[in-house]
């Protein structure tokens, strides 16, 4: 059967032709003492969440011989709740849709109305996931400019319109806190954006929104009337729950309903419902550390600055920080000395999430220690 | 900006154009006294594995602040443990693979060797996920023939070679048992598949496999030597676990490999891990009923037989039982009556799960009555 050719080489070749010669998604797991690479919260879920948590599990556990509520309209419910309660949006169940991390819920728009044939874009740097879900199913990828001037990232709102009106895309995506800068985008650039757009689904991506300055409004109160608007946000950032994969949405409960075309059939089990409520239940509790990670990230932006660095001003749980000679010869230094951070692959810059007071101290000394012995050097001024 | 056009006419407008006018797979979820409707089994989780699953997930949820093990190294290793007890089949974790339910690891295969400009054949009736995976990929379908009579449900080798012969697919789907019939394909057929296709990938969708009779091989035994093979499987039918979602499959390692490049990062969460762990270590207790499940699958035949009606021989979990003139009133009667079973869409045939002897009993009753009192009627005899 196997023939004179290698095995190997045969099965790769099977690949969709655009995947063949790719390598997979993901940033290194890496035992290290610090890590600080893929935005988490560095804080333990407390003692009173974990208690609800083995209580809820508890009561669904003898019924998991039975496929789950399929449409989740308890943990709906109970994410609607919280997004008045954190934004003063009020929103209903129906507006309210949920995956395994926000990656599924995006790829349910990109199912849902990219594929074959169509075109999304996005304004780059930004989630390299938003490409690689558009892609997945045969929608075009543009990579868009945020700005004429290519200093630094703020998106500029004429110029996104221009794009949007050049490649008339079926999807545009924002960030917002944007990952990998930490930038945010005024919600006048996703009204225009709207407007420029009269066929096309406009998606914020907010995973990071509860770490923005006081007073930074979010999309979600843009969504009255605007049927084409999808906000995504996800529990694994502020709300310190990476290891349970809740991702969510709320857009019009038309959209929402689109959804169920595409999604897997029980995508959400009966322990994520579960759990995900009872963290919900304790937002307080798991919310509670978001003004110390905030303080955190000030005080790298404030330091690594004052090392010569050149922090990127960010509204999220992490600071890009460039003025690097070497982004990637920096980033093995700094793991070979315990601490763990992201090569986004911006020359020159390196991607670091803020975590407790202990390790932003040890970041910031390894990294001051490396600049002085000369391990790591400074990018040269170029002005 | 929404113009003179009605906004909900716009959204579903903007659907892929392959998606508009379908609606959302799913049977209903009712709330009735006897639910044999989606072939879970009817026993609920033991409570010594209930206490097995709260304790790992005690363990888990202090860390859930973490991103899960994206590798999920445990739980490949348990269910390759597992599938060895099972079936004797001696396979390294590097060939497991698994995600949220089998429709995810279904679609993670579609994903890597299907797409745009391929095709998928698979042998109808069989599971109905499988055209909509591949379809939602952009892939191909093609409806193919299990034999050229068209009595009974058997898949014909010689037939099956040829319609691969003739389509050239990248991708063949064989259910075995099948759902909606229950028919077990012979390992010859998967064979003779297997060797008619140079440049496909082969699945053997293997869902109910526990419940077949006793001394059938699984397709397992056929992995040395067949890089292009590939079988799965569920928790959610005989493991009783329908709830948790918890789909897998073996292969090759170079296969598994590739998976990588079209999964989500990080798709299966830390408690889904965890909990699923837990279940594998009580494997034995999890299993406890599937003895009981086939004495009334068994039973079912027998009995409907004895009605007058045509049960589909069957080796999983749940019998296709044909002769009624009419399905769907015969569903909705059986409905009215508190008992759920399903309409698959097969003229005169409706599918009923093989539950609890109580539950047995009350949907042969329930059926014996209805006749009786002529609210449903049998097929007419064609001969």
């Amino acid at each position: 059967m196997t023939g004179d050719t290698p095995v190997r080489a045969r099965l790769s070749e099977l690949l969709r032709p655009d995947l063949q010669g790719q390598t997979a998604y993901g940033a290194p797991q890496l035992p290290v003492a610090v890590a600080l690479n893929t935005n988490e919260s560095s804080y333990s879920v407390p003692e009173e969440v974990v208690a609800a948590i083995i209580a809820r599990v508890a009561q669904v556990a003898p019924d998991l011989n039975r496929y789950p509520d399929r449409e989740f309209v308890d943990l709906r419910t109970a994410l609607a709740a919280y997004l008045q309660i954190a934004t003063g949006v009020e929103l209903s169940p129906a507006q309210l849709w949920a995956g395994n991390g926000s990656n599924e819920v995006l790829s349910h728009i990109v199912a849902a109305f990219g594929g074959p044939g169509r075109v999304a874009l996005g304004f780059t740097p930004a989630y390299s996931m938003h490409p690689i879900i558009s892609r997945g199913v045969g929608t075009g990828w543009v990579d868009g400019l945020r700005n004429a001037t290519g200093a630094g990232y703020d998106v500029d709102a004429e110029l996104a319109v221009q794009q949007v009106g050049q490649h008339e895309p079926d999807i545009v995506f924002l960030c917002s806190p944007n990952n990998p800068t930490g930038t945010a985008v005024g919600l006048d650039v996703v009204e225009a954006v709207y407007d420029a757009l009269p066929r096309g689904i406009v998606v914020v991506d907010e995973a990071y929104a509860e770490f923005a300055r006081p007073g930074t409004r979010s999309a979600l109160t843009l969504l009255p009337g605007r049927e084409r608007l999808v906000v995504t946000r996800t529990m694994s950032k502020a709300f310190a729950f990476a290891g349970v994969r809740l991702g969510y949405l709320a857009a019009d409960p038309e959209l929402t309903e689109l959804l169920r075309l595409v999604r897997l059939p029980y995508h959400l089990s009966s322990v994520t419902q579960a759990v995900a409520e009872a963290a919900l239940e304790h937002a307080g509790t798991m919310l509670a550390m978001v003004e110390a990670i905030k303080a955190m990230r000030d005080e790298l932006s404030t330091a690594t600055a004052q090392l010569g660095l050149k922090p990127v001003p960010s509204d999220a749980n992490f600071v890009l920080v460039g003025g690097f000679a070497d982004a990637a010869g920096a980033w093995q230094v700094l793991l070979d000395r315990g601490v763990l951070v992201r090569d986004v692959g911006i020359p020159h810059h390196l991607r670091i999430t803020a975590g407790t007071p202990e390790e932003t101290q040890t970041v910031l000394r390894v990294l001051s220690q490396s600049i002085e012995d000369g391990s790591i050097a400074l990018q040269k001024e170029t002005s």
